[in-house]
């Protein structure tokens, strides 16, 4: 008998119908002896709906505290809607807002964070036999005001209850049967990860993979909660995401392929080769509120440097802005921008490991005729940037190259 | 400076355009130099949307905590609104569910009773120059759980706050722009009352006057709350609802003329003038959970009297398959049972004081020749039953009778 969280977001309760297949679903692992406590979202589209209307009477602008108040009502619709759907099956349930579970955070309106969880109640209710249904997404801070997480704060939810509860596994229910290799529409060969480590899957979560909150990740790898992303309404093994590194001798090197085509690259040229400089280029973009993720910086030759960045395409004119008077000041050649570029980075920690990786993705892409145009490394990460019209065919080429690809099917 | 509890329900708060219109309307009076609590309901249409839904997955019996728990959720929403266009406008808010304040309540989910009120947090915030904004309808029990009213509790929350605050006046905005002498669609010349007392007002609500609900009412003349009912979007004084009887010299005797139309009446024929046998014939029906208001036995001869009584139209045909039973087993001549009447009643604390009124009635129904099928009295009221087709003519000679016409106004 395991002590399991199950967390199943807006789509899996999009609809009263799907609110049914989750209590059948439930219902079948209680039949099984397991104690179960399920996190959920609010209905899809409830909270954008609630957002609309809170911008309606505040020019756009709401006051965070009241906007927690009325976005938390959305998962307060779904934990009763849920819970009566199980006790219409027979099978004893409860449910709880954040508040009442009790879920610690701090103030931060739209944006909280989890301080601390208070199990007693949820424990009493599993040993009285009850399913608890726990609200995603929301808690509430000190002086009793009602705070939410953020977007995808319901896997974050889910975690944290797993780690106060020391729950065997946290299930994440989403539109996917699990982890792959890389993305399937890309690479029609990838294949589901049995298993990946927390570290391989915050790397790809950043790096654009939109299965789990990198947050709520985060979170399971601090606090060792096995996280297990699963299909809502189909049946498989889904993907064990654990801190384990070393159980199988076949362990590939490379895990998955990432990539994304949100960023756009900056670069300032014949910038003066002093000390600082590179705090005087990304000072200024770093005050004007805008991110930076790869950052190359030339050998310096005739006393100048070369300087290339890159930011979200969102904040590509903001930066270029910026740039372009720091380049003023600092007395540089010219400013250049390019926003057809993309990332594609391959991630393992396999790596570790094994010598080579970063020259073997080189050559891969070498063989397509694809130019690199940066590179970052991290110890368990090699990424480049791209002309972005090559993204495809430098993802299966890799794919194939680190030997990823799934074994040839039958003619379905 | 007074402090002022407002309630508004959910048509005053049932689109975004009017939530602004009483944002407007609370600036207003907080610019007067007043405190104030505002009380508000779900935006109308809400409450039955989230009770579909519940029904939707618990096959029409939803679990009463569970239910409690979802449509709580409706008002939650009508406060973060209203404090957030409160904030909008420059005036400093803050919103409460009924768990924040706190609201304590029995555990009778749907149905829940008021205990007590924690009035420490409001009278800090009103202390700081803020407005309190709390969602009415709604508590929370002494384990925690979420817990409603059931349907008008708005207005019970909103008198049991101005009590537990000791408000100056506890304004019911409606839309209706106060309490009439009589319904001004049967009574053209029917006025608009400045003030009634609460054991009036109770009588014109149980006689289907639906401007208040009872039950706050009750709660505010227990307590001793002077309470307004005010229009919410038209200026006026609205009607005042006190204890008090005697300030004026000119008091009508008679404060105004209610009725229903909700009624059926039953009469057993022929039962055996034995003792108890009042409890023999509604004893069954009682059992059988229906209402009985109005009951006249007649003074028996031969050994056996007549016995009528009134249901509510629904309850019906359920009291005449009891009625027939009983009268198998006492052996009465009959049942007989009559669905067209209406019930007529005039009300006033003046008739304490005055002699005759029950008579002054009789006669201006008389004087249409109008039949009387059953009388009751109480001490502020005199109800009759007639046969319905009179209602209209029993209502506008009455009201022309006891002096309640307004007078002649210029063609406008």
């Amino acid at each position: 008998m395991a002590l399991i969280v199950q967390k199943f977001g807006g789509t899996s309760v999009g609809t009263v119908e799907r609110i049914q297949q989750v209590a059948e679903k439930v219902k079948k692992f209680r039949e099984n002896g397991d104690d179960i406590v399920v996190v959920v979202s609010a209905m899809s589209g409830e909270t954008n709906r609630l957002i609309e209307l809170a911008k309606q009477v505040s020019d756009d602008q709401p006051v965070p505290r009241e906007l927690d108040v009325m976005i938390s009502t959305g998962e307060q619709v779904t934990i009763a809607l849920l819970a009566m759907a199980l006790i219409k099956r027979g099978v004893p349930a409860v449910s709880y807002t954040g508040n009442q579970v009790r879920i610690l955070t701090d103030n931060s309106h739209t944006k909280a964070r989890i301080l601390q969880i208070d199990d007693a109640k949820i424990r009493a209710d599993l040993k009285a036999g009850r399913v608890v249904v726990v609200a995603g997404f929301q808690g509430v801070d000190e002086q009793g005001n009602i705070t939410t997480l953020g977007r995808g704060g319901s896997d974050t939810t889910g975690v944290a209850l797993a780690a106060a509860l020391k729950a065997d596994e946290c299930q994440i229910y989403t539109d996917v049967d699990g982890v792959y290799t890389t993305d399937p529409r890309v690479v029609p060969k990838a294949q589901r990860l049995d298993k990946i480590t927390f570290e391989e899957m915050l790397e790809m979560a950043s790096l654009g993979s939109k299965v789990l909150q990198i947050r709520s990740v985060e979170f399971a790898g601090k606090y060792n909660v096995p996280l297990r992303v699963l299909h809502s309404f189909q049946e498989g093994p889904g993907t064990l995401i654990t801190l384990d590194e070393e159980e199988s001798m076949e362990q590939p090197i490379i895990s998955g392929i990432a990539f994304n085509r949100d960023e756009a690259k900056l670069t300032i040229r014949g910038v003066p080769d002093i000390p600082g400089v590179a705090f005087k280029i990304l000072g200024p973009i770093s005050a004007a509120n805008i991110e930076v993720d790869m950052i190359v910086q030339n050998v310096a030759h005739d006393n100048t440097t070369d300087f290339t960045f890159t930011v979200h395409r969102n904040d590509y004119q903001a930066a270029m802005a910026v740039l372009e008077n720091t380049a003023r000041e600092l007395g540089a050649r010219e400013v250049i921008g390019d926003t057809n570029i993309a990332k594609v980075s391959i991630v393992g920690v396999g790596m570790r490991s094994h010598a080579g990786v970063a020259s073997r993705m080189f050559e891969a892409l070498a063989k397509e005729t694809i130019n690199i145009q940066m590179i970052s490394t991290s110890e368990i990460k090699v990424s480049v940037v791209i002309e972005e019209k090559y993204l495809e065919l430098a993802v299966r080429a890799l794919h194939t190259a680190f030997d990823l690809d799934a074994p040839a099917r039958q003619a379905e």
